[in-house]
């Protein structure tokens, strides 16, 4: 009888489907099965896909999917992995309705893997579930990644720093170009869609786009974020999406971007581990403490800095030393 | 010549925003300034204002900060700290275009404070900062104070935290019903306000709001979230909105859920408080082990979970025994 690592390494998608739900519920045990699978990981191609509510993303990531599925001139079909995010509830930790019609649409192509993850309330603790699902799809030999966040914020920041490309997706009709701005996703965009490109003023935001792009320089040795204009159910403009894709994954490579930013990812990534083991080890042996704190705290006997402070100096690993 | 402490205890504006400007730019000196300040807080009204961009949030504040300085039947008047939070953008860290015309509105009235602040893109960094800047304006003696935040996501939810009464804002014409649940904030509102109630379709939002109110049951110990419908510019409606959060404010306080409350946030504060420091110490002596072992992940040398395991038993505060 094989371990699950065994089957999710040989791509055993009933297998792959249980690592992330044990990923979700945070099993401890998925970290000894991530580690056994690391060596299988680093192959897959990761992409963000962010953008406001109603930008019409999920259709825009089918769309993606079939025509990676596909392949097309001088590429080969790719098999993929689709993560649907969602950060903006904090205590459901449910599914997420989309769900059902995207399945209708890929349903029956084992090619295809699709799951929808929740925020579990944790601070941070939802790119962390992200970061390990992508390491299960990768292990499992998807080839390309889609991760799709909804909303705009500092969680989509967090997930989308899990790719290697973000694709940023506008719509006309939303409101006024300053709610492009003010998500301040535009900065971290590696290629732009500019999604339901058939409505009015399509041209319009892909010119106040070009703008912005035009005036904040964005890291990354010299690369122009393309702006693709999209419509989503009929394909328009998809094939030209996935192009602009890979043109900016042979940018990374060619760069040595590509290494940097993987790099940066995997120190962000140890930097919190370390900081929750540090944590968690202090925890363990500090018994009630912080809530005694807390309480003097609340009647105002000593200030939050100054409980730290004591909390620190009784503790027998941080110790008076440090 | 007085000090900062002292001139912000004295309620002095220039200090005030000098402190909160240091709270910004994270200066460790602030620390010390708002451990001297803790006996001074407690006292005040902290509100949080929350909704999706386009709801109107920042005329509905200014018209709820009118409403409270101007007092009404039994209520004297109060002066307000305006707290304008933009966790939208982590890398620009500037200001709001929103604010020039607020200053229009309720400048020459030195009972309002008014401020804004952004993200500086560290993870959890915006709400300990919101959480700083309530500190130092409930020193210097601001009565209530109004945390408006724009967007929807764990960065708001975070924000939401520091307030005693989180107020939702919801409008007629942004969309389907859908958006509301999928923002999930709904869980964290005390009051519901329908802002732009002139608009058609106001009745239908509330009803809708209603419906969803009733089937998720906030904890809270009986407090049913009322539903206000509200036109900010012409102020109708703004005085039941007060009248809501006065009434939110005297449940927490005969139901024991204030100080409850006060007491889970102060332990959410410290928490942060002792991981950070803990991490700090840490880093001060693992030199630049991180980068390296970061490398090692990279080239798949080994997992993250092995690169944790062997820069903690390396390390001599945390040590094997942990």
């Amino acid at each position: 009888m094989p371990t699950l690592t065994e089957r999710v390494a040989a791509g055993d998608r009933r297998a792959l489907a249980q690592l992330i739900s044990r990923i979700e519920r945070e099993d401890p045990e998925t970290q000894e099965i991530l580690a056994s699978l690391h060596a299988l990981t680093g192959r897959a191609l990761v992409v963000g896909i962010t953008g406001a509510p109603g930008t019409g993303k999920s259709t825009l990531v089918n769309a993606l999917a079939k025509v990676f599925r596909t392949g097309g001139p001088g590429e080969r079909a790719r098999t993929v992995g689709i993560l649907a995010i969602d950060p903006s509830s904090p205590f459901s930790g449910g599914a997420i309705l989309g769900d059902r019609i995207r399945m209708r649409d890929l349903a029956g192509d084992d090619g295809v893997f699709i799951r929808s993850m929740a925020s579990r309330g944790c601070l941070g603790g939802l790119s962390r579930a992200t970061g390990s699902a992508v390491r299960a799809l990768d292990a499992a030999g998807f080839e390309i990644i889609l991760i799709e966040t909804v909303g705009v914020g500092q969680d989509e920041v967090d997930v989308a720093r899990q790719a290697h490309t973000v694709v940023v997706v506008e719509t006309p009709g939303l409101g006024d170009d300053i709610q492009a701005l003010k998500a301040g996703v535009l900065e971290i965009a590696d290629v732009l869609a500019v999604n339901k490109a058939d409505l009015p003023g399509a041209d319009s935001v892909a010119g106040s786009l070009r703008m912005m792009l035009d005036r904040n320089e964005k890291s990354g040795g010299g690369w122009q974020p393309p702006i693709v204009q999209t419509v989503a159910p009929t394909g328009k403009g998809v094939q030209e999406l996935a192009a602009a894709i890979r043109n900016h994954r042979d940018h990374l490579l060619k760069s040595g971007e590509a290494e940097r930013r993987e790099r940066e990812r995997v120190e962000r990534d140890l930097d919190a581990r370390l900081r929750e083991r540090l944590f968690a080890r202090w925890q363990s042996v500090r018994g009630n403490r912080l809530a005694e704190a807390a309480k003097k705290v609340v009647a105002r006997e000593f200030s939050p800095e100054e409980a730290v402070r004591e909390l620190l100096n009784d503790d027998p690993i941080a110790g008076k030393t440090g």
